[in-house]
């Protein structure tokens, strides 16, 4: 995590002291930043209890892994479709040890000396919640002062189909740091993190590469059109995508113990519901996540020891004035900058509480989210659906993101689609799909946020010749429907 | 120009008539702009008169040449900043044909069909004001009903420097439409055009190319920091940067009659105003821009005949209800994208006042800008020296782009800043610069125009891991000056 900020220098790693202001489980993104925000300002202390590495899934084994893999494929591919660039390839070594760098090799000495720089100590092992304000780790008994804040995260989910656990499936881990680039790939799951992997494993020359999704697109949580598009795309780029097809049932009859990111056994044979049978070298599970409550100690305090744990607006489990949960393990929107999000809400809540003083923000931001395939998919608010599923006024507009002269330039074959939903004058939410996408979701973000009317709306001009030019055929397109034309 | 609409079929090019609601004297994107929206729900009908290519200066011989340019000179220089991409490298004549595509080989075909599709005339020729509401064309005289708008834009500025104008440089319209690279150019100031000249220049092969600019930096209208990280990056790529420095002489004793794009003499002696002196294969003048008023007939309605002509809120002549300029002819903001803003409220306020309404709308915008060298510069809003020269309650906050996982993500060897200026907790002005800045500029045009409070931006969250996430590092800044720390 990058900061700004130096802190107090006397802080440190598995320091011999059993009582803190604040005591963080889990040191993903999230519980680094709750313990920044709680104490930076406030002269409150904390400690990050950490089982594997600070930084987190996101750091080393999720977001920046797979941005890392994606962006080299992203430039060979816009380089293929423009006209005046030549001979553009992915140098799969180079890639797979950029990620490396990237990753930092799996060591988190740096995040450790932005912790304790900060004021932060950090205690490695497993954290569990043992009564009010007390956590064990590893037999030590920690007790916080003001607030214990759970921040574990979740875990790749592994769906009960038949033969799929024992045949030793790839999870997103595995797939983000992978050594050696399977030759046939089968993806079970459809979401944002099967679509990104297929992404990077065809770019990186797997042959074949399938995705099995049982509902009736991918990226099913977004607009159909954004499942649409990256599936047309997957197509002709020679990924197959089976949607509304099950994976019955695994065989994998030879298992090794290969590490993270190499190839888990021979050959897999996998049966599907439309009767079809694929063989494929390695089978990537990315079919949800699971939360990290089962093990977390949540009974101590009367909570149940599994599903994703509830919080208030402020991050606060409903009857306990002293727990919180940020991130993933809350539900509420398993995103790394969401969670971060949280935490920055949350620290200001525990050292605004710890002063006695009201809390000064809540948890009140529309979520954004990119996913980074090619095409990419970017989202902000609400969709059509689930902004009539919460019975508003709901208005839309549409615009094909090929018809501008900004996308015109980008590629030789733009395929792109952009949507505004609204309630009544005022924007609940916005979907891009295209390259060159990713920057321009914030421009939705801060529109929906400040929920600027239409009219204001009107008078932000985007530069000429810009992707963000959508913006404006979009407001014509709304213009339009409103004169009746 | 794309657009939504189709109108009435019975428009023409250079129709047998000589009344219309609207005459339009200039057909670049401001002057179809203005046609169309003064038009499309009004009844009212249109004319434009263009004395070259309908689509104007920006579809031909600027923003659209020069993006085509610009966009393989891109992605090979962020190639070959990412380790994972090998062998990317420009082939010129894909480059150029690419380029002669997007300017559709100055056919102009596609925007008559589109004009008059939507039921606006066109006249191909040289329009004068003659009088109230009168437009003579080569003789023939055309009247206005409602208004007569002027948007004839501006041509490159060749200043009075000795021998240079004998020289036969370069202008933007050579440069942009280059079919021969000149293998040592020397550019005539450090503006916008000139920098982004440079960049394909050199990305598309000369050898030795060379900025000449009278003040301390390039790109002087933005913050000072655009400047010199342009520079830096100049410097590292081979163009040479010669700032508080003049051109005092040019000699060129052989002058010949070649092409646009071609090179237009033997070699070019460039005296400096440090006593030293270049020679070169072109140069490329790019000093600004002089208004097209100079034989445009304004002294037939009392106006003065040359210079910028100043018009209010409502783009209309102060004391001429008829006559409107909008675009570059007006000099509020020399950019097609505010020119076509001006167009539109032009075009309301023509349709509103013709049927005896008031203006349904003022120009009100913030004027965002982008310039597409790498890195590329953006922005929107007021710089500081601007907000400080207005007397405003001024604010800062500035971060170091390369500081943050999502541009870590984008390129090896990423540089880049940003900055927000503030009135009191009102942002007034952002600046962006780096690698994939181009869209997220829009986020922050947004927010000045709508005025979004501080304390409501804090929840607009930019995803992670983009370069959008550089929003959380500014809003941090500025929370920390104000919790004095």
């Amino acid at each position: 995590m990058h900061s700004r900020q130096t802190g107090p220098v006397s802080a440190q790693l598995n320091p011999d002291r059993s009582e803190w202001d604040v005591i963080v489980v889990g040191g993903g993104p999230p519980g680094e930043v709750v313990a920044q925000y709680a104490t930076q300002f406030s002269g409150l202390d904390a400690v990050i209890v950490e089982q594997e590495l600070l930084g987190g899934e996101c750091s080393f084994w999720a977001c920046m892994p797979s941005k890392g893999l994606l962006r080299p494929v992203e430039l060979v591919a816009n380089s293929a479709d423009l006209a005046g660039v030549t001979g553009a390839r992915v140098d799969v070594d180079a890639v797979l040890a950029r990620r490396d760098k990237i990753v930092n090799h799996h060591d988190d000495t740096s995040q450790i000396t932005w912790a304790t720089g900060a004021g932060i100590d950090v205690i490695r092992g497993r954290g569990r919640l043992a009564g009010p304000k007390t956590v064990t780790v590893d037999g030590r008994t920690l007790t916080a002062r003001h607030a214990v804040v759970l921040a574990t995260g979740t875990r790749a989910n592994v769906p009960p189909i038949d033969g799929l656990r024992e045949a030793r499936p790839w999870t997103s881990r595995d797939a983000t740091n992978l050594h050696v680039v399977p030759h046939r790939v089968v993806i079970v799951g459809g979401g944002v993190v099967s679509c990104e992997a297929a992404t990077w494993l065809r770019g990186l020359g797997a042959d074949e590469v399938t995705i099995v999704e049982g509902s009736e697109r991918l990226l099913s949580k977004n607009e159909p059109f954004a499942g649409d598009l990256v599936a047309e795309a997957f197509t002709a780029s020679g990924v197959t995508v089976k949607t509304r097809t099950r994976v019955t049932a695994v065989s994998r009859p030879e298992v090794n113990d290969a590490g993270e990111g190499l190839i888990h056994g021979g050959e897999v044979t996998v049966t599907l519901s439309d009767g079809s049978v694929l063989r494929a070298d390695e089978i990537l599970v990315a079919a949800g996540r699971t939360p990290n409550s089962d093990d977390l100690g949540l009974p101590s305090v009367g909570l149940e020891p599994h599903g994703f744990v509830a919080v208030d607006e402020y991050l606060t489990v409903p009857g306990f004035d002293w727990l919180y949960v940020v991130g993933d393990l809350n539900g509420k929107a398993l995103l790394t900058h969401m969670g971060k999000y949280q935490a920055r809400i949350a620290g200001d809540v525990i050292a605004a509480r710890a002063a006695g003083d009201p809390p000064p923000q809540r948890d009140r931001a529309v979520v954004p989210q990119v996913t980074f395939t090619d095409p990419e998919v970017g989202s902000a608010g609400l969709t059509e659906a689930q902004a009539r599923d919460a019975g508003l006024d709901v208005g839309v507009a549409e615009y094909d993101m090929a018809a501008l002269a900004g996308t015109y330039l980008v590629r030789d074959d733009y395929r792109g689609r952009a949507k505004l939903v609204l309630d009544g004058d005022v924007l609940v939410g916005a979907t891009f799909v295209g390259t060159g996408i990713a920057e321009l979701v914030h421009s939705a973000t801060v529109a929906i946020q400040g929920r600027i009317p239409l009219a204001d709306l009107w008078h932000a001009v985007p530069s000429y010749p810009t992707v963000s030019e959508v913006w404006l055929r979009l407001l014509e397109t709304i213009d339009s429907q409103r004169r009746g034309k």
